[in-house]
């Protein structure tokens, strides 16, 4: 007899990956696929579709796709079902996803932004379990939040909430991806800190990041770590960055009253050195009965907090 | 044969103002009273009970009380149903206000935010009818701010949602009554409008406004009404703070992309010359599609949208 499947796919800048669940839930297969980014629309799909029938096929003959489901970083227009916009695939404008997939793959299919499923999978298994008001936080080349109130995805009027991103934590700060200045992930995100560095190190200011970059250019991860062995230059951006990054987080955690926020992304990956200082900004910045409450922590689940999260959305279909 | 009514109470820190409504939801009574806010909280509660009791007197013999709902600024412990402090009225720490009231009324009694509450009103009855997705914005002593989502109060976690008058606009910024900085209330308040002019009179610089205080002190009215006929301080101080405000606006937009925000309190009162620089700033540094739909209005209920929304929950019970 063949069994019911579901598809969920997080179509990332340069990876796409897929998996395949049963009804109960449990991921039995996976498929993971370059993204083909510049490549154009039609690449990006193809890529998407075959990393679902990979999938499919591992899965047996017995397994048959009951619908499926994508999460992607950008905007989407509710109303009509199409993807404005991708900050990492320049090819998507005006894609109307859900109905070229569904053509292709003869299911339904369900599009997400990626920060609102990562959101729903680290509340329902991973860091948040538990918890009904929470937001995550991506902070890695960009800034990407997803709002969980009252244990459902918040999406605001026409489905464009979850920008903490661009929220203006500098008045007349740096210039921001989004053409505006002073942003969040213009001063916080794992871009900007990178970015700060490989200027200071262009300038000729003394560091040991000089030696990383060898001619080449440093990362985030890179400031994090000579930040630990003692760079003069390194604490000072990260100083920075994580006092607009806890600016960011006050103004969460005053306007929402969150019970946890969850936060992910490959500048958290940088831990305590991250957490302790941001946590104790917040004790000292935001309103004493929501800071008190307050639960910050690393996300747990990593690239399967998205997938997970679509997989939640398509079982409840 | 005797008619279920309900009252709702605003309490200010002046004013305390209760209307009496029957089952239809018609106000059929009211009173109006000093809130005795610096006379401790056994004074303020007995205004409270006063109002209601007159009101309810002014109502008829067939009048009974059914229940009661009072809103006020503060901070309430939602589990231990207790005010917890009120910016407003020192006396009010720590204090079963529901629990108080409901033995002195012998009737059930709810408590509110006040920005909660005149949200409510205004989303149901006023400038945002029709919205599910409003942010209510009180600018005048203080800031506050009151959030429906999907047609419902958002609190968060534990009540202290929707504390937008306290996010951070202005890192190091100028000190807010909260013990930090830079915060919205800080730096856009009609407190906030009137210091700065009444500093600047005070530092010898040329205004109209000199004229106007004559030894006393300005309001933000007086600013308002300077700046319309030229007086070139009252426009830099209003450039300032609208400008901040805007930030505010901003981020509430980027963040929960709401069909509407309404803006309400004395501050409000400056009509065109408020909403025209906001509306564009909103639509030059928020994200596109979030600005785009966007409205941006002044409240329609005066003091009438606390009373109202207290209605609405009173009758929802």
């Amino acid at each position: 007899m063949t069994k019911k499947h579901y598809a969920a796919v997080d179509l990332g800048g340069t990876k796409t990956y897929a998996v395949l669940a049963d009804e109960a839930g449990r991921t039995v297969a996976r498929s993971r696929l370059d993204t083909m980014a510049d490549k154009g629309a039609d690449a990006v799909v193809g890529q998407i579709v075959t990393a679902v029938r990979n999938a499919l096929r591992q899965a047996g003959p017995d397994a048959f796709l009951h619908s499926a489901g994508l999460c992607a970083a950008g905007f989407f227009d509710w109303e009509k079902r199409v993807l404005i916009s991708s900050p990492n695939i320049p090819g998507l404008i005006d894609v109307p996803l859900e109905q070229e997939l569904a053509s292709l793959l003869g299911v339904p299919v369900m599009v997400e932004n990626d920060a609102n499923a990562a959101a729903l999978g680290e509340g329902r298994y991973g860091a948040a379990r538990g918890h009904s008001d929470l937001i995550y936080m991506t902070v890695s080349t960009g800034i990407g939040t997803g709002l969980i109130l009252e244990n459902r995805i918040y999406r605001g009027s026409r489905g464009f909430a979850g920008e903490a991103g661009h929220m203006i934590v500098k008045p007349d700060g740096p210039a921001c991806g989004c053409g505006r200045r002073g942003c969040l992930e213009a001063l916080a995100s794992g871009t900007a800190i990178a970015r700060a560095a490989n200027e200071a190190i262009g300038a000729g200011i003394r560091t040991s990041l000089s030696e990383t970059a060898k001619g080449g250019t440093v990362t985030a991860a890179d400031v994090f770590a000579a930040a630990r062995s003692g760079d003069r230059l390194s604490r000072e951006i990260l100083e920075e960055s994580i006092h607009y990054l806890g600016i960011g987080l006050v103004n969460l955690v005053n306007l929402l009253n969150p019970g946890i926020i969850v936060i992910g992304g490959g500048v958290a990956e940088a831990g305590d050195d991250l957490f302790t200082p941001l946590r104790q900004f917040i004790s000292e910045h935001a309103i004493p009965p929501s800071a008190r409450q307050l639960q910050l922590k690393k996300a747990e689940m990593g690239v399967e907090a998205g997938v997970a999260g679509m997989l939640c959305l398509l079982q409840a279909e």
